[in-house]
């Protein structure tokens, strides 16, 4: 089964927008094991988009097309369509009607140049947009589909997920079931070396993606049923998360590192203080990205100024005895963000973000540390990377380390 | 001149990576009135490549490939290109000499596959790549160029700006000069309204762009030398800034606002502080993002909870009499800010990211004041958007309110 993504629209050949779209359906076609050979993107262009698209339909299976379908001279997608099947578009009496409707309740009138969107040909059927105006076409002939959404990526996601994948599914023999582990801690050739074998299964497959705050374990089972896919997945995310070591599987699907810590944290009745040197505050803000974040998250004090940390409750001795870049001196922030900032559990980060050296201490060098009345936990390191790397990775790390720590300790009640 | 750009790599059509080379280039092509038909992306094949290629080389008269330059057999740009051109590729004995060198230099023996990349073919002049392994190649032949250049997006840039530009020299007519002012506090359509007549010029050119931290307007001139083409920007600059208001364009090109208002408080001898609430860290984290940030920036309160508030140094009278979210606590905030943070300088936030209304204040309620020796200035916005889009916005109007305030104030000494 070999799928062609078109993506059309001048302002991509312009450079205003990144093809983002391509990239989503070429993730999706991956995983549901369908071959993509080739991308194009086109303009706004009758005549090359037609011989773009007569060209994709002679080599491929599935066509998915991308932009075109808006109501201007300029959308020419299902007039290229036309074009190459030969066939001459009708205006839908149901499709005017919901396009109408559409307007309508909005309260504005539709320009007449609108109704293009309520074309059809005797090939299409037509793939409801409930986001939009453009509904896009399921074309189906000599073998070959030929799918086309909107270019708006909201209106092209939910039109894919909702009406293609659905009736893709007698293409890939079967109903697919995906679910990502997310881990943190390990490196993704450690990943892959732990996974070892399992990478080479069929069914279900397992890949592992890079990403800026974990490693992502996709899980992609195909079977008969949702439930023998999700049965399959199971099977192999249990598997997984054996080789790999249960907890530096923080989460699955779209869990973040500073959702699943509030979670944790709002389970046993904690609440958190953070005192950070070179994170900069970013630690702070990634926690407060969170929707909900106020009930466990107190607040945050950024000690970017040395003096700062004694002002805020480090002993002056410690600073004196370690300097300000030292693992007795995180230790000393956990407790005094716990005091100054009213919380049950604090954090402590400092460290040498660069450029230049500190104290004598080489850029990449951080220390971390968890206090709670159970005692301190901490960790230091030494990075490479620029100055954005090392303050992602050190913030990263802190919520980790308080992550291991809460899943020590038993749940309230 | 037509142009077509070919996106070589496997990892693309597994949707691995986004092709942001494809509208790097788009981008410039466009400001070098160089007109882009087609984008393709073709994956490690070189039967699948070298087809791209040829049709890529029938209709355009530049043809940029990026990617497919390593040392691996999936790598096969240079193979696809002698197929097409029927030119079989030699060790060019320099390129041989520099690729060991760059290995030696880093005390790593070269695998003998990487000799590969010192190849070349008669038709092609090798574009050196410091950053890398892989040289690409100006290929000319039959009035077709095709500019070959590495996927990895710095190597790739750095070749295209000091390579490949120079060289284009002859096809664009002349020598192009570029400036982008940053705008902040005007909407894009403003900024447009305001340009008006001026963004229909043709030499230079100017166009607006939303960023996620600015609205940009980029200026490019064509010229027959440097001197020229810069004198018609400045001239365009002048003009821009006067219809726009000066006080709106932060900066130019790289500027970004935090590393604009640092270089102003150190102008200035000044030292900041803030204390935020509903930005949560990201004023600060985005003030920490610029290396060299500690020479001004002392520190900063996360004041997330109410009670926080008042025991940082708000007076608990006007957190009684306003509330959290008012423009009187924001204001306080500014001094609690300077007191505690030790800073000449000071700012305050306060306001609701959502999802849920907070005192009865509704979602997108920002209050932002500055103070220094001088007074306090303040601002109250109401935003749409999301939770992140609302503390990226309160941020930047934070950093925007304090680059005024300086820009009022004298310079030191």
């Amino acid at each position: 089964m070999r799928a062609e993504i078109l993506s059309i629209g001048t302002e991509l050949l312009l450079g205003y927008i990144s093809d983002t779209n391509a990239t989503y359906l070429a993730r999706q076609l991956s995983a549901m094991g369908i071959d993509l050979f080739f991308v194009s993107q086109v303009g706004d262009n009758l005549e090359r988009l037609t011989e773009t698209l007569a060209r994709a339909r002679s080599r491929a299976d599935i066509v998915i097309t991308t932009g075109g379908l808006g109501p201007t001279e300029d959308d020419l997608t299902h007039e290229a369509i036309c074009a190459v099947l030969g066939e001459t578009p009708y205006v839908d009496p149901q499709l005017e009607a919901d396009l109408r409707a559409f307007f309508a309740e909005r309260r504005v009138t539709m320009p007449e140049r609108n109704i293009k969107q309520a074309w059809l040909i005797p090939s299409a059927t037509a793939l409801p947009n409930p986001r939009g105006t453009a509904p896009g076409w399921w074309t189906e002939r000599d073998g070959v589909v030929i799918i086309s959404m909107p270019g708006v990526p909201s209106e092209m996601m939910r039109m894919w997920e909702r009406e293609a994948v659905p009736r893709l599914r007698p293409y890939t023999g079967g109903l697919l079931f995906t679910r990502i582990l997310r881990v943190y801690g390990l490196g993704e050739s450690t990943v892959e070396e732990r996974l070892g074998e399992l990478t080479h299964t069929d069914n279900p497959t397992i890949a592992t993606y890079a990403k800026q705050d974990a490693v992502d374990v996709r899980i992609t089972a195909k079977a008969g049923s949702e439930a023998e896919a999700r049965a399959l997945v199971d099977d192999m995310d249990m598997r997984a998360r054996a080789a790999l070591g249960e907890r530096y599987v923080f989460g699955t699907d779209q869990d973040t590192l500073p959702a699943v810590v509030l979670r944790l944290l709002e389970q046993r009745g904690e609440t958190l203080g953070v005192m950070e040197s070179c994170t900069g505050g970013l630690l702070a803000s990634m926690l407060t990205d969170i929707p909900g974040s106020s009930v466990a998250f107190r607040g945050g004090i950024v000690a970017y100024a040395t003096d700062l940390k004694a002002q805020f409750g480090v002993p002056q001795s410690i600073l004196d005895a370690h300097g300000a870049v030292a693992v007795e001196t995180a230790r000393a922030m956990t407790q005094a963000a716990r005091e100054r900032l009213g919380a049950s559990v604090g954090i402590g980060v400092t460290g040498v973000a660069g450029p230049d050296e500190q104290e004598g201490k080489p850029v990449g060098e951080v220390h971390i540390a968890v206090a709670s009345d159970r005692g301190v936990r901490d960790t230091s390191q030494r990075w490479r990377g620029s100055r954005a790397d090392i303050k992602n990775r050190a913030a990263l790390t802190a919520l980790n380390l308080l992550r291991l720590t809460l899943l020590d300790q038993p749940r309230e009640g």
